[in-house]
């Protein structure tokens, strides 16, 4: 882990500093762990929120409002709300928490100074509570394998039966120094204390029970980080890399540039610049260091693939010549020729699926 | 603006409650606000961040530490910081703040609960920083014009010069009942202060001036609303509705469903469940009520216009024959035939552009 943490410092997502105070290492996060953090809040997003089977509603203010605001308008159940909430624990009690623990290493020790909860509450009749419970295990467990470089690592953990008939379970995700917990599913009652939630159905009166899951940003955050990394072994030396899923990669594009001569150099650079703006246009977060036509190959694409950056785009003699670039997969590392005029619908093609 | 609001109120936009301690109506944002907010937000990220001329660093910690980063990875100028900050100043000390002004009404009185700036700092060189400064004032009146109903209330305030070389200028947006300022922009050299933004060109050392953007949040949503509200008159009665530009409307599609019979009506229920569920599967916000097959059409569609919503799909007994529903559209009324296998691919076409 701390391999994994040093190179995603030298990369820009985070910075490691010990605290005095909390006798621990606490994680700043950096732009590129920014554009990660975003990525991922977006992602949670489209699968809670505009959630496919059910109508969510995103709280903002007064949880019971919403909800009240939710019923009044769907009438019949189950809906959802999801809500954003700042993880209100001092760093100090969270640091505490995960010692009692005795986790050598847990993403949660590593606090971030701004953690949020993201949580979403489901209202369910209590006769398809299970089912619903089981189905909702099912995809949670399916949205974090589909980001994953490596899906075998998530699985759940045994399910905790509390007081009247409060269910509880996490996802977990399996790693070398141990096991990680990133979502807490539960299945609970506690609708029955709320008056505004009572429902009827014929004769009779029942309250719904809530099914909720609770996801950490920053056990997210780290996660993506760990989840991807990879040592895959190139020329007889092993090329440390990060894996990250398309949609969460924080730059899909950067831009290579070789040329002996300076004049072509420049001609070169000017049609990197014309291709970013055209990719930045439709939305595709595009690098464009100045140290691309400078810096030697490897080492441009040692930066790259450990930004998790998924294709790279060599401009060289030839492009001027006949228009076609190269595009190199972070994965295979392997090169395909793209014309120059095709490369911003194909790109969209590359980015378009999950 | 009274009027606007409690339309927005009635349609789950936001609640108006009028504070004693503060002598003034405070606003709190419902989940179909939070849903505009949402979709504000990420508009702003794809112009500011994902930016199309130059490279923009999102920080998340320390301003300063992340310009240094962005520095030492860029190496030249222009380059950007942006940064969502947490609105710091009491609800009381803004209202005071406005009070002060003596604007009647103003979108920074209504005082968000949580109100966030989001900043962008670019760092140019002193000798293209006028020009620069020039552009970029087109641009974001570019921007806020892009997402209106109504581009020409948007204009530039006088320009105030201020110590040093120092300039503002506001954008505005002009409405009955005032002129509202909506984006503060910047051009000042406080660069020179830091050590660390030194940079060389051949012998000679500068410092950057930095031209900055600030919009709070509370008056984007607010502006968004206001600035949608419209009043066409249809069988000689006014017909308020939110004309949203389609990136911004919370709710993309809607359904509607009309039969006599109530076999046939549970098939079409069935029917608008399967395609609400592929349309959120493409991550296109759909509301999907129960009401939809219970109210009469008028009612609906005046719920729905209200929303903002700018499609309608209705399904009929034909559709049960022929496949063909009716895709109305918010602006014009007028209903156009699609076929229920395309619906999913034309919605896609009508949202993608800008």
């Amino acid at each position: 882990m701390n391999k994994i943490l040093t190179l995603c410092e030298n990369r820009g997502f985070l910075q490691k500093t010990y605290n005095a105070a909390l006798k621990q290492d606490i994680i700043t996060i950096f732009p590129t762990g920014a554009l990660l953090q975003a990525n991922l809040r977006n992602e949670w997003f489209n699968s809670s929120i505009i959630n496919k089977d059910h109508t969510v509603f995103l709280n903002k203010n007064d949880f019971d409002e919403t909800v009240e605001y939710a019923r009044n308008l769907c009438n019949v159940l189950p809906f959802g709300v999801a809500d954003v909430l700042r993880n209100k624990k001092s760093m100090k009690e969270r640091v505490d928490l995960v010692k009692e623990s005795g986790n050598k290493f847990d993403f949660r020790m590593y606090t971030l100074e701004n953690d949020y909860n993201l949580k979403t509450n489901f209202y369910v009749s209590p006769k398809t509570s299970t089912h619903f419970f089981h189905q909702f295990q099912k995809q949670r467990k399916m949205w974090w394998r589909k980001f994953s470089a490596n899906p075998g690592r998530y699985c759940y953990s045994d399910i905790k039966n509390g007081d009247k008939g409060t269910q509880r379970i996490d996802i977990i995700a399996e790693y070398e120094w141990g096991k990680q917990i990133l979502e807490t599913l539960t299945l609970n009652n506690d609708g029955r204390k709320k008056k505004n939630l009572e429902f009827k159905e014929g004769k009779t009166t029942f309250y719904p029970d809530i099914i909720s899951s609770d996801i950490s940003t920053t056990a997210m955050f780290l996660n993506a980080l760990c989840d991807s990394y990879e040592e895959p072994v190139s020329q007889g030396k092993p090329r440390p890399l990060l894996h990250f899923h398309r949609k969460l990669a924080p730059y899909k594009l950067s831009f290579a540039i070789t040329s002996q001569k300076a004049s072509t150099l420049s001609e070169l650079c000017d049609l990197a610049l014309f291709l970013c703006r055209q990719l930045r246009d439709n939305h595709v977060s595009t690098l464009m260091l100045p140290s691309c036509s400078k810096l030697k190959l490897e080492e441009q694409w040692q930066q790259y693939d450990q930004m998790g950056i998924p294709y790279n785009i060599i401009l060289n003699d030839n492009t001027l010549k006949d228009g076609v670039t190269l595009l190199r997969s972070r994965d295979t590392t392997l090169k395909e020729q793209v014309h120059v005029s095709d490369i911003v619908d194909y790109v969209e093609k590359l980015f378009k699926n999950y």
